[in-house]
Parts: C-alpha cells; structure tokens; sequence
C-alpha cells in the first residue's frame, strides 16, 4: 500500500553537510556517551548500548554541536551537553516502550522485550541521572535550567497525550501542545545551550531555541505522516503502529473533524474502543487521502519548517547555517 | 504470627523533636511541594498528590532542613532542596511500584494500580525534573553534583538488585552495595547538601554525608527486618512481601549462608523458582529464627546506627543535634 504524498519538486535535502561539520565533535560525544554508560552493573551498558548503538541519526546532540559553533563557541562544554541531550532522549525512549509496550525500536526489539519492564525504567532513570551530572560539570546554570525544564515539560507533554490517548475529540491546538512537550521541547533545548554556552545575547538564544522548536515539530508531524506510509523499513517500526495503538496524531485529527458521522463512528470504534479488523487500516488510509489529511499534515509540517528556517535569519550565511537548513529540508523530505 | 526481636532495652527514639525543630522550614517544604506538583495537566497532581499525601514521615526532607540548620546556614535554598529531596524520592517509588508490580504502598492501593503503569513512569519522570528545576534555582552547583550524582547511583542501585533478583547466593557485602545505592544514598545526598549551603568545611560536610549513609542503611536493615514480622500495620504494606517477590534481603542472605542443605532448597525454591506454599513464609520465618538471622540483621543495623552517632561527633552539642541522634534512635526502635 502506498500513500501518495506531495511536494515531490522540493529539494531532498540532507544531513551530510551537518555529520560532516560536527564530525570532530561527534567522535568525542560518542566517546563520552560509551563512558558514561559505564558501569560496574553489567546489565546497564548492556541495555544503554542496545539503544544508543542501535543507528539512531543522533540528530538532537548534532544540534548543540552546530548551534555552539554558529555561536562561536571554543569551550569543550557543548561536547558533555550534547551528551547529554542524548541521554535525556534515550531515558525517554526507553521509557516510551514501557509505556506504549512496544516491541521494535528502530527495526530490533526493544529493549523491554530483551530485558523487561523493569530494566528500562532504571536504565531510563540511570541516564537521567548521568545526563545530569554531565550538565553540572559542565557548570553553567542558564543551561542546567534549560535542559532540566526540558525534562519537566517532556514528561508533562507525554503524560498529556496519555491523558488524550484514545480521544478522537481532540483538536489539533491540544496536539500542538502534546508535540511541543514531548518532541520539540528538547530539539528546543538542545538548540539553546548552543548560543548559551557561547555567551551570545539573548536575542539568538532566542533565535536557536525557535530554530529547534519548530523543526521538532515539523519532525514530529512528518513521522506521524510516515506512521500512515512512507518508508516504513528505514523507521525501522510498522506502517500502522499509531493506529493500533490508538494514538491520535494530526492525520487523525484532521480526518475525524473533517469526516461525516459514518466516518466519525469508525475512528471512535478503531481508536478509542480498539476494534480493529483486518481492512481498517487500508480504510483509515483511505479516509486520510479522501479528507487530504496526510496531505496537509505535510503542508503544517512546512509551515513550521519554515519558521525554522526564518528563525535562523539573524546569524550570518555559514557553512554551518546552511547545514541546519538543510536539515530542515532533510526532515520535511523523509515522507517522500 | 510474631517475631521475637531484641534490644527491648534500648531507648526507643523519637522523631518528635525533629519535627519540632523543622516545623517552620517544613510547612514551606510543603507549600512547596504543592506548588511544584501544579500542573495543567491535571493527572500529573492527581498521581503526585496520590502519593505524596500518603502520610510519608518525610524523613529525607527533614534531615535536610536539619542539616542546613546545624551548618547554621541562614538563606533560602534548603526549603528547595528539601523539596527536591522528596520529589526524587517520590519518583523513585513511584518506578520501584511499576517495576516490583506492587499493589499497596503506604496502606493505600499504588498509583500503578489507580492510574497504570504509563502514569506512574511519567509523573515519575517529570518529579524528576521538576526536582532538578528547583536545585538549578537554588543555583549552588556543589549541591546539584551532589544531588545529581545521587540520581545516577540510586538507579544503578535499583538495577544491581534487579540483576541479583532471586540470587540466593548474594553476598552480604554484595546486599550492602545494593543497599547503599537504592537507600543510603539519598539519605547521604540530602544530608550533605546542609553543609554545602551553609559553605561550611569539607569536614563537616562529609561528616553530614556519612550520618546519611550510615542512618540509610541502618533505616532499610530494620526495614528488611520488619517484613518478617513487626508492626505491618504500620508500615502499609503486609509481612511477607520481599519473600513473595523473592527479594534477597540481608535475613535471607544470613540464613541461606548459615543453614544446610535442605534449608538452601527451599529457599531456592522458594525464592528463585517462585514456588510458594501455604505455610512457606512461616518456615521461612522459622529459619530466620532458628539462624538468629533476624536478630543479626537487627545488630548490624546497630552498627550502621553507631556509626551515624560518631559520624556527628564534631558537630558541638545542641538540641539539633540531639534531634539526630534521636532519629538514629527511633529508626533502630521501629522494630519492636
């Protein structure tokens, strides 16, 4: 089954640029998240490394990198930082499965499944811990403050959409407010600590954390978009997850609002009682295509794309700001 | 059924003049907390509040306030702090509850099983970083090391206890690196973070420290012991329930090391093959009693008791200090 998606006349875009101008970087973010799973407790490193080498594009600690060295930052700070916001979006996936009970993380088991339950609550809480003192060590406080906010508001946007899981009433403003905690807060904090570290004024720490909220967003509408279609292989779960689940994402919101009684009884019969049968996902893709709800899930994902890409207009043409372009591009392109 | 246990003659401590002296500083500890669980989204107070408002001593929040006082600091962090102090300790029970699958805490039903497993994992993680929001506010970066550090280590504790789940061949040293990790620790942290404030000497702080982890281990000794008998009532949760969820705890290290054969069997059985019987917890009891491993359990965590005294000696002598001794005093009397 295929889903036809449009803006196949915008440029791809890519990550190469960014993975290359950080690539320094990187290698000893790398080398610190190896150290910092380490463990006398064997079953830590163990589940940590499950998830952290299982191919994710480590797209959030690239984004410190950049940011820090848009904001003409020489410290060795943003490399800890940067680490991080790793850990923090690690600690949340693992305990992402636990709460969705998922079985694939990108493509392999989760880590519940091999380990259990139980082992990715604390693994999750170990790295919560160790992203934090990293961020102490680093020693500046407005990033500390940052960074630990994210935290709070992640958990708050997750137990949100816990709260409006399986409401098919909701209204795409209470998404928004869903995806901005759990998705795009901490693109919004990893961009941050950029200009922060840098000592920059506050008008581009400003500038960043707008620069990463909105391509979060993007990034998030696009997934939910891919979750109906797209390249279902290099996401590495299933065409259809969402659906199962129950989760309401955009695509449904739209749909549902846009559909007549008939339609709106089968979205509350699959989603909220979880009566599936072997063709509803085919008719809930038909319905999507029929209301063009993937199709303007994808035209909100531009519009945040670009708010992003306006964001940055302040810093100066860079090799550096043209690959946080890109990436914006990048991240919109992935549903073609 | 009752387990005889002695030290009948010892004092029997009080936490009467802690409260007393903390009252002040407590009732913003508690505005506090109630502020820092508000939320829009109305589950996360409900799940907080929950158990928050279970009729917990707030023991660790105390020591904290206390702690701060006998430094003779006289600002304002130490309220947050001891906020933070409950909120990580909060969270970590509200993950202990998803990972133990526990039924009751405190005499009451667990918030796993009012509001799901989801619920406890997220409000859990968003205490967490609300606590670290309030030490970054309280801006000394000596105490967010310190607390920070405390997160990490607490979890690593968690995980070695998973992984020597059902190991009836623990070692008591082995028991007592579980312990420290998933108990003591926060007790040590919480206390520390007195002196660090008050920017008294590196003696004292880790005099404080060391009253912490000692007073910690003795606390979760007596603990272990109380789930074989004592007042269960009290405790809000039924005896017997480390030996149906096949905890190895220090009786049961004592035991197995000290019985023969047979006796290793049926605590093999027992508690790693999870096969239990009407009367298993009796004889269970029965060779905790026979082995005087209760008794030793109670004797060491004299010990750990003793030491906490000693670790308070440079402090000078003041009602204060009194207070502490007492509260050693009072969590070595709860087991009788």
């Amino acid at each position: 089954m295929a889903v036809i998606v449009p803006f196949e006349s915008q440029p791809a875009g890519s990550i190469d640029q960014l993975v290359e101008l950080v690539a320094a970087d990187m290698e000893r973010v790398n080398a610190t998240i190896l150290s910092r799973t380490g463990s006398d407790v064997t079953m830590i490193p163990e589940v940590a490394n499950h998830l952290i080498s299982s191919g994710g594009k480590r797209l959030r600690p690239m984004l410190t990198l950049a940011m820090a060295n848009l904001a003409g930052y020489a410290g060795e700070g943003h490399v800890k930082l940067a680490a991080s916001v790793e850990f923090m979006h690690t600690a949340t996936l693992l305990h992402d499965d636990v709460v969705d009970e998922s079985e694939l993380r990108r493509g392999r088991l989760s880590a519940r499944m091999v380990w259990g339950n139980e082992a990715s609550v604390l693994v999750g809480d170990f790295l919560l811990g160790q992203a934090f003192r990293m961020m102490v060590e680093v020693g500046s406080l407005r990033a500390l403050d940052i960074l630990s906010s994210a935290a709070a508001t992640i958990a708050e946007g997750e137990v949100m959409q816990l709260a409006a899981a399986k409401n098919t009433a909701t209204t795409e403003d209470e998404y928004l407010a869903v995806i901005r905690g759990k998705t795009a807060e901490l693109f919004a904090a990893a961009c941050e600590v950029g200009p922060v570290l840098g000592g920059r004024p506050k008008a581009e720490q400003t500038a960043a954390a707008s620069f990463g909220m909105n391509l979060g967003i993007a990034f998030q509408l696009v997934d939910d978009v891919l979750d109906y279609g797209g390249k279902s292989a290099k996401l590495g779960k299933n065409v259809g997850d969402d659906f199962r689940e129950g989760k309401i994402t955009l695509p449904v919101v739209l749909a549902f609002r846009r559909g007549n009684d008939v339609e709106r009884e089968f979205w509350v019969r699959a989603l909220e009682q979880g009566k599936i049968g072997d063709n509803d996902l085919n008719h809930a893709i038909g319905l999507m295509t029929k209301h063009r709800a993937l199709e303007d899930t994808l035209n909100r994902a531009h519009h945040y794309g670009a708010m992003a890409v306006d964001a940055l207009a302040l810093f100066p043409p860079s090799p550096m700001k043209g690959a946080l372009e890109q990436v914006v591009a990048f991240c919109l392109a992935r549903s073609h």
